[in-house]
């Protein structure tokens, strides 16, 4: 006997859903029923149950409305995903690196531990994702939009697909920078499975059955989702409002926010209490000085920064649309990726691992460390300049992660990382796994921030400016607003520049990062290019109108003529009574399209 | 003659308006004609400066879309009037200070000078706006609402309320702590007028006379009222979202970011270049420690905090209605606010000022520092038990503000503080001059959290707990959330929390602090409970329907049968192609309303 507070975890509970809601709505006019079926075991005590549950529901409906405690389980539970999730991931990458520690002195053994274990991992991921849910690869986030805007794809919500998503993630993820993919957009598909799972719940339990709100819920879950991977509250909810829709509706304000400190509460105090931290603290905490944060004339860099990441990102964007085309028409590469995903994935993590082995070009881009570390260490305040000049400094504090192993210089290093990470993520996008892509696209813009912020650093230092202000430069600061620039641009959005914020808990460099991320997304966006998640949309033919508006500028601008064709009758805008009889009169259909005038060749909206 | 590229400043302008837009759309179709004008003087210049703007105008067209060089404008004009205001105010104030030490040891001329100074300015503040435009009083916003929701009000936007708000309002403000008014909410209004005056100024450039966007200007200045005022970019964009209308439509998200961005950027530029700080920091910044912010749980602490403010909201909101219909009312006050404003505010704030007098009640409520001093005092980290404990502490770091001059403890102090202000503000609000609610409100929320914050370092220090965690507890963390939280409760909006963040530049606590704004909310919301903005929409009988119907919870469920009862020809909404025609043949009317059912008792929305 299912109880009525149970989330409904199986797909059975669906099926069961049309007898519960008939026999739920007679308990709730009539209580006597339910102890009249002499054919079910335990009556006695199914009747108390039921009529306890019944008593809480009215209890649980007089503090406030049942969908309230459906957003905060959304937060909460989407959280715990979240925590599960990072714990498993830092599990299976703490293994990878113990095993390749322990096979130190053979290069040949840890060449192939390095390799094999993410390429096995990924085709793990690839076949599961293939053979139980093909709706599970990818980001999610081009299908959440195109269920935001109404269009019903019951498959993207079902248990199976949240399983296949949530383990084909854990391996994604375990395969760390090697592939260099990230969490959030199939965690925003997941936060949405939860969200549409507790929609229905709510709808079960509440009296009043007229009420539906899976849209509200699925905009909600969306913002649950990022602040839940992050711990970020408000960059989520700007999330929701900037990628779901065309128009953000108030009513979901409210629900987002608590849902959101829900989640962002629920994520933070199980990092504390497994011990990751004493205290409630953000993910990636910076100790940038807040005295002085920079100088008025670094704005003049920070809009710079801003015109260089956009340009990149428009290079990066082009890129990734060709490799969209390109497996979307190469017959070999369909065919493969049709029939052998798993074989795919593995070869292609094969050579995206051997390059980055770190006896080999890895060492020049400092593949041994995980993204989380190689964050960090780009968000650092200190200057690496100042830091390999004098080595005593380093004893004091924590030492900086060596960008160059084989002492070459460290401006060498990030531009070796820039060129190749380019190219190595269009083609990770190509493969058929559950994977984020906003993750490498932020920790790239940082080091294309970092790049110009330790330029900047060592002209100073070489005294090209006889300014003491120029020596006291913060690189870091510039890796911040790069990454919020760059991954504000790809993704056309600008809630990169918030979540920059949450992250490091530094709000000293507000101002310029969003300087960066406006002037980045300006260039990007200029001439009708399509943003990452619109390329999405497009090659996977997903019906979203504004994705398809930027693909085609100039559909807003075909006439309805060419569509009503076929239809005799048409009503102008500006129909006086007698046209409308006549129209009427004419036409045997029961709706008749209504046109700004019967002129083909104009627009209508 | 008038130049193109001039901002429109007189109101002789608008009414050349209509001759300039003819001559301009000759002078972009045929450009000789404009030398054509035989009568008019300097032919040769008038027509190369004519010709070398068009040039400029095409040049500035490439580059983006006009309307985006109005959205930088408004920006920086709005932050050079933030600034220009601030200054005034600073001035002004530090005038009334001086003299009252010049006046130490005279008590009664104290008092004339403490008294008078804010009387005469409040009163010059009313008579101003009561004789040159009665438009400029109050805080402004319903009235934006308003004319965002599409209703035109062109007095409330002319340049003659501007003027008379931007004086009013630094009489208002000059006034300090004594009358506890704040500056936001006017400010929102001044915005809106540069952007009204800007948007048909950028209609006049536009070669394409087609589009229009006001209604979008308006949501982008109300934004960047909020942003310039306090330097705070996104809290800006977030309260135009949820204060503005019921929907928010993306294409508005960008251009509110970039003016935002411009204007924060401008404010903060300007204050480094006028010699208050090095460099580009946070209003109020605060010291909080951000190894250790808070413990998991005092989440507890800041939830409780949150439904306390959310109580005392109600209380204030209750007192707020009660005195607006009290003067809508009473026949004495209305009779004195229709013909003797200045008088009245004279009087009411030689009343407050007489009971803040530092030797009388004042010294209890700390009365004789500004608003901004009052702010930072209760943002201070150091517990201000621990300072009057041991006072050698208070040597090595600038000194806390005496809250008690006369030896009683801080939570008499407090206590008294919030008794009193409370009645205080609501009489304040009566005043008729130009003057924003937000600010006091907000301060006012401090000193709640900081009450609660210092109660719960007193029981902490007396050894109630033994845990030494609790003696390094931070009073000023639930002064903010208190701040965020009460503000928040009483305007019913979330953007508060992040205002608070963003005015502190403090980060570490923004989960506690979205949580009690949250539960703030959730208590004030609950049993439409109008907000303060409602309530004066409601009272200036303002047409704007959210408001409407939270005064009047059943209006949606109105039968529309009860309005179109006079009309007789109706069609049902599933009316067929007989029903329509029918309804065309009787009816002689060119629109015939389209109704749920015929049943008068049945909703329609």
């Amino acid at each position: 006997m299912k109880r009525l507070d149970e989330a409904p975890r199986s797909e059975a509970h669906r099926e069961n859903n049309n007898w519960e809601r008939e026999n739920h709505s007679d308990t709730s006019h009539n209580k006597s029923p339910l102890l009249a079926d002499p054919w079910k075991p335990c009556r006695q005590s199914r009747g108390f149950v039921k009529e306890w549950l019944l008593k809480l529901r009215c209890f649980l409906g007089t503090v406030c409305r049942i969908e309230w405690y459906g957003y905060a389980a959304l937060g909460i539970l989407t959280a715990i995903l979240s925590f599960l999730m990072d714990l498993s991931v830092t599990k299976l990458l703490r293994a990878h690196q113990w095993l390749y520690m322990k096979l130190e002195g053979n290069s040949l053994l840890q060449f192939f531990c390095w390799t094999l274990y993410p390429s096995c991992l990924c085709a793990v991921a690839s076949s599961f994702s293939h053979h139980i849910c093909p709706f599970s690869t990818g980001s999610g986030i081009p299908e959440v939009r195109t269920m935001v805007a109404g269009i019903e794809m019951p498959h993207y919500l079902s248990l199976t697909n949240m399983f296949t998503k949530f383990l084909g993630l854990i391996c994604t993820l375990a395969a760390g920078s090697t592939l260099f993919l990230g969490k959030v957009g199939p965690f925003v598909h997941l936060s949405t499975m939860v969200g549409s799972y507790l929609s229905n719940l709510c709808t079960l339990i509440q009296a009043n059955k007229e009420e539906k709100a899976a849209g509200e819920m699925l905009v909600v879950a969306a913002a649950v989702g990022v602040a839940s991977c992050f711990g970020a509250p408000i960059s989520g909810v700007l999330f929701s409002v900037e990628v779901m829709s065309s128009h953000f509706s108030l009513k979901n304000y409210f629900p987002c926010f608590f849902s959101v400190a829900c989640g962002a509460l629920t994520f933070r105090l199980f990092s504390v209490w497994s011990g990751d931290g004493e205290t409630l603290q953000a993910l990636f905490k910076t100790n940038f000085p807040t005295a002085l944060p920079f100088f008025p004339l670094e704005i003049l860099l920070f809009a710079l920064l801003g015109l260089l990441c956009g340009a990149v990102s428009r290079c990066y964007l082009f890129c990734h649309r060709w490799i969209l085309q390109f497996t979307k028409t190469n017959p070999v590469l369909l065919k493969i990726l049709t029939t052998e995903k798993g074989l795919y994935s593995g070869m292609v993590v094969f050579l995206l691992a051997s390059l980055t082995f770190p006896h080999s070009a890895g060492q020049y881009m400092a593949s041994k460390y995980t993204m989380k570390q190689l964050l960090t260490s780009l968000l650092d305040s200190r200057q690496w300049l100042s830091q390999s000049h004098n080595a005593s400094v380093q004893l004091e504090s924590e030492p900086l992660l060596e960008w160059s192993s084989s002492g070459s210089p460290i401006y060498f290093s990030l531009a070796v990382f820039l060129l190749m990470k380019l190219w190595m993520l269009v083609l990770a996008c190509t493969l058929p796994l559950p994977a984020g892509y906003f993750m490498p696209v932020f920790i790239y813009g940082a080091a294309i921030g970092r790049l110009l912020g330790e330029g900047v650093a060592y002209v100073s230092f070489t005294g090209v400016t006889s300014d003491q202000q120029w020596a006291s430069i913060n690189p870091g600061g510039y890796a911040l607003a790069g990454a919020a620039a760059f991954s504000g641009a790809v993704t056309h959005t600008l809630s990169p520049a918030l979540l920059a914020l949450e992250l490091t808990g530094q709000f000293s460099h507000a101002v310029p990062i969003l300087l960066a991320t406006l002037l980045a997304n300006a260039l990007t966006c200029s001439g009708h290019c399509p943003s990452f998640y619109d390329a999405l949309s497009i090659s996977k033919r997903l019906p979203h109108l504004p994705s398809l508006i930027k693909a085609c500028p100039r559909l807003p601008s075909t006439p309805v003529g060419q569509v009503l064709r076929a239809k005799a009758v048409q009503l102008q805008k500006a129909a006086g009574p007698v046209e409308v009889q006549q129209a009427v009169n004419t036409s045997a259909e029961i709706q008749i399209p209504v046109v700004d005038s019967h002129d083909y060749g104009e627009t209508s909206g």
